[in-house]
């Protein structure tokens, strides 16, 4: 049967100082009156029922996680103990899918990204799951890319395998790590290069022996884990065996090297909302370009991203700013040095100002 | 008897988002711990005593006033229905003081500024309050200019009548409206004009008397109310009245047709802290010279003028910009556009955003 697996173990500081360490991104409302959490939840309707969805969190927001999703039952939210990366996260969500269901197809999904076309994006995750339901293998869905970006992955498409509705299922040639500017930009001129969004489907067993002949010690590991998940020491032997596993990603400690693996190029709109520019595109603009949530007033100024919680926000003559209000914290800094929101965090902490961070 | 009299009816919005309607600038602990009525009230102490301090002030703000002030008894804060502009207000004074007190002798005070080095500016103020208890006439403090400002009216100064202390009490010369750039400078070179900072002293009587002779419509009102001031009726008349005085200022109603008038020129470090960017004078900096009040960090930033009244406020990369910071209201303008406030505030009002103005 068809599970979602859905990786809300993100504790990212760049969207301080809307998120907070016990409110990451994915517990946010960024941007639809909803928390990016339960958009993905809402976006799986008609694929994946509740009682199938998976969410792998950690102990600071588990309980957050079940309000946003009061439909998914309680033991399907599964809190990691320490974070070990995503390879750990999808054999973890492999081994719990299967206690119930021996032939467990998982779609795998970061919790914290818009799509804007649900339905393509549906159509497009049932056909690939379909495709390893049938052919086994390892799934990545690829993004058409649409700018030379850096900081994601690429998949290189090989040939087309099979097709299901309309959607091709390629080989994947390869998986090629965070590119410079130039060969990024020779990726997307060259239109075989797709961006790699962390959106994969997989048989949990395929995924499980790809995981024992790659990583061996994480999967003896898990496999502890598994044992005992259905089982009154579960919580026990998960706080015991997590932390001494290896950390590694899904990406390079599994996909890159496995022995059948797939991508499907897909066209829905896609954003990792990376950053608060990143946020700015998925929100409305005024005539001057200035992106807006909540009550905020720009007055001579243009190309600003302003996002507040809850104060009145007002800006006057100052352009290509970042600024972001909530009751208890207020960031600015110029769009262009966005990712910088890293050196606050870390700044504030080292000032002892816990109770913002 | 000695009796000072506070103009406390400001209702100025360029301290928004730390002023309100309900908390105006004399309210705000902008500087150091306490509301700058508190510091004006404090910066008496040994001159005038608590039963002889008088506060004008509007019903928005009287209870407040009663609250920073709790020495001072109530019945010496008095609420103006409406502005009807300073000559009314020290009008109104007169009449109040002289209630009890033919004698009254009256020093008026903003009620918002800052002070350098009291001891000095109440050496001052009592030269100054001898020499009208002495020999009559209304007596203005000039402060001696530091830059050509334009913001501010000037005095002239005539021959020197007495010397009181180290005190000079000089004939004033004129009265002169805010000048221009180029005038302006041409006073703060001509070395005998003085800033007009609305600090003065007269005879209660001498000061109605000389309404009486230039503003009888005004004198003849705040007669109606100075009778009934001490009976039961005192707010009811007040009420009736006080909207149909004419509007004037002392300085143009009053002083500058005053057939007897002096001024003292003072030397004591002043400020009307009349922005944000003037207040940063008063405030520590850090070593790129960002002015900070409460929790504030700076990252590769200069020249900012940061102020929160609670959340933590953190900039990188900006400078020479205003930041202010509430839980319910933040501000972001340049420091060249620091007047804008009061178009932010007309604007939140368009917008009806009343609960944060």
């Amino acid at each position: 049967m068809l599970h979602a697996v859905i990786m809300a173990g993100g504790s990212g500081t760049r969207f301080w100082p809307a998120s907070r360490r016990d409110r990451p991104k994915q517990l946010l409302d960024l941007v639809s009156g909803a928390p990016l959490l339960r958009l993905t939840y809402e976006r799986l309707e008609g694929l994946v029922p509740p009682e199938r969805v998976w969410v792998i969190t950690n102990h600071s927001t588990a309980m957050a996680c079940r309000k946003v999703l009061p439909e998914v039952p309680d033991a399907n939210i599964l809190a990691e103990p320490v974070a070990r990366n995503t390879a750990a996260c999808v054999g973890l969500a492999a081994h719990a899918v299967s206690t119930g269901d021996g032939d467990a197809v998982c779609l795998v999904l970061p919790a914290d990204h818009l799509i804007g076309d649900d339905e393509r994006f549906r159509s497009a995750l049932s056909a690939g799951a379909d495709a390893v339901a049938r052919d086994g293998g390892l799934l990545a869905f690829g993004i058409q890319p649409t700018r030379p970006e850096t900081g994601y992955g690429y998949l290189e498409i090989g040939e087309v395998e099979t097709q299901i509705g309309r959607w091709p299922v390629c080989r994947l040639a390869a998986f090629v790590e965070k590119p410079d500017l130039e060969r990024a930009r020779a990726y997307v001129e060259n239109g075989r290069y797709l961006w790699n969004a962390g959106i994969f489907a997989w048989r949990a067993r395929d995924l499980l022996a790809e995981m024992e002949r790659q990583l061996p010690d994480l999967a003896a590991g898990l496999a502890r884990i598994g044992a005992a998940l259905s089982g009154p020491d579960a919580t026990a032997v998960i706080g015991e065996v997590y932390p001494s596993l290896p950390a590694t990603s899904v990406d390079f400690g599994i996909m890159e090297g496995a022995q059948r693996s797939w991508v499907v190029p897909v066209d829905f709109p896609w954003s990792d909302v990376g950053s608060w520019p990143a946020l700015a595109d998925e929100l409305p603009a005024d005539d001057r370009g200035n992106a807006k949530r909540g009550r905020t007033e720009a007055m001579d100024a243009s190309g600003n991203v302003l996002v507040t919680t809850g104060p009145v926000l007002a800006v006057v003559g100052v352009d290509d700013l970042v600024v972001v209000a909530t009751p208890d914290a207020v960031l600015v800094v110029p769009k262009q040095q966005a990712q910088r929101v890293k050196d606050v965090v870390d700044r504030l902490q080292e000032l002892g100002w816990e109770d913002v961070l």
